[in-house]
């Protein structure tokens, strides 16, 4: 009962404040790029005192943190979504590398700033990038699991060998720093590379 | 006899020029960068004239080019060292990785000019990087056809898919503009992937 007597409140709510200030300075990091941008200008462009985003945001790459989880999420959600439905672990490992290549070359590239912010994360090894790896590596291993049950995978490597080499080999794609000067094979690797690592994989 | 009668040149034959003017240059790019020098710089710096300078080389590019092949032949002579009495392919296979990245790591980044010229190289696609590809190339496909007759390795997949796909996973810790993002997994990395192509070898 208490909830109902609490008042709505008028000004906006925390979260609302937040997710302003992140969807403002994607705008504005995309236009006028990562690493040139300080809060100051930001603070400017969105029209809040700079002391005013330091109540939610510590610094300008707490910001950039949280756009690029944004960013990252969409990636595994894409992922995600292209191994949906695969018949066998095979199929499953060829979806997964060409949809985290093809999303990873359209969020990156398709918007050239957002590179900035990922080009950052990716050279100063951001905790969002950090948990992206982990999560990439999970898909990897629960492949590999998968095929490992059907008879489809070899037994006999550790788990955790195969999975970093796998992850290794998927990287320079994946990486923007590295992605940038692969664009021109995005197309064809995943098909190339996933052929050489499903015959590693082969019992 | 006619030989025997001919003079001995007093002064630098072309071919010693052409020698004094690569190993000039070599050192004034690896001290001031090779993108930032202009022929007029290297004439000064030289003591020689751009006019005459422009008499042995075409252009900046090319004297680029002289130099940047003496740095992967350097390279290639490297790995055919490491390879020499491997006992088998795979073994072959696994010293030609290693010392692919060791000499790559040297010679790109122990003087860190010199990579300068071979990421001009690289993003260019220079003669000499496409000369030094085929041949890294030629390398894994001997060490194949040798595995193959051997019975070490498979030999259902096509030759060239399988050098492809191989050169493809070598390639980001050998390509300068790749191998800047990698040098921490430099030392790890042959031994990981070899271990995964070795496995997508096995018969």
């Amino acid at each position: 009962m208490t909830e109902k007597t609490q008042p709505i409140p008028r000004g906006p709510t925390d979260h609302n404040v937040r997710t302003q200030i992140v969807e403002a300075a994607a705008e504005h990091f995309s236009r006028y790029g990562y690493e040139k941008t300080t809060v100051s200008d930001l603070a400017k462009a969105i029209g809040f005192s700079k002391a005013y985003i330091y109540k939610f945001f510590d610094s300008k790459q707490a910001i950039g943190e949280v756009i690029c989880t944004n960013c990252l999420n969409a990636i595994l959600e894409a992922i995600n979504e292209a191994m949906l439905g695969a018949p066998t672990a095979s199929e499953r490992f060829r979806r997964m590398f060409k949809a985290a290549v093809e999303a990873s070359v359209h969020l990156f590239f398709h918007d050239r700033k957002l590179y900035d912010i990922a080009a950052s994360a990716a050279g100063e090894q951001w905790q969002a990038v950090a948990a992206y790896q982990d999560q990439v590596k999970q898909f990897i291993l629960q492949i590999i699991r998968e095929g490992r049950e059907t008879g489809e995978f070899e037994r006999k490597t550790p788990m955790d060998e195969t999975t970093n080499a796998i992850y290794l080999v998927m990287r320079p794609y994946m990486n923007p720093l590295l992605l940038q000067h692969n664009l021109s094979l995005a197309d064809e690797v995943p098909v190339i590379l996933s052929g050489l690592i499903l015959r590693s994989l082969a019992p």
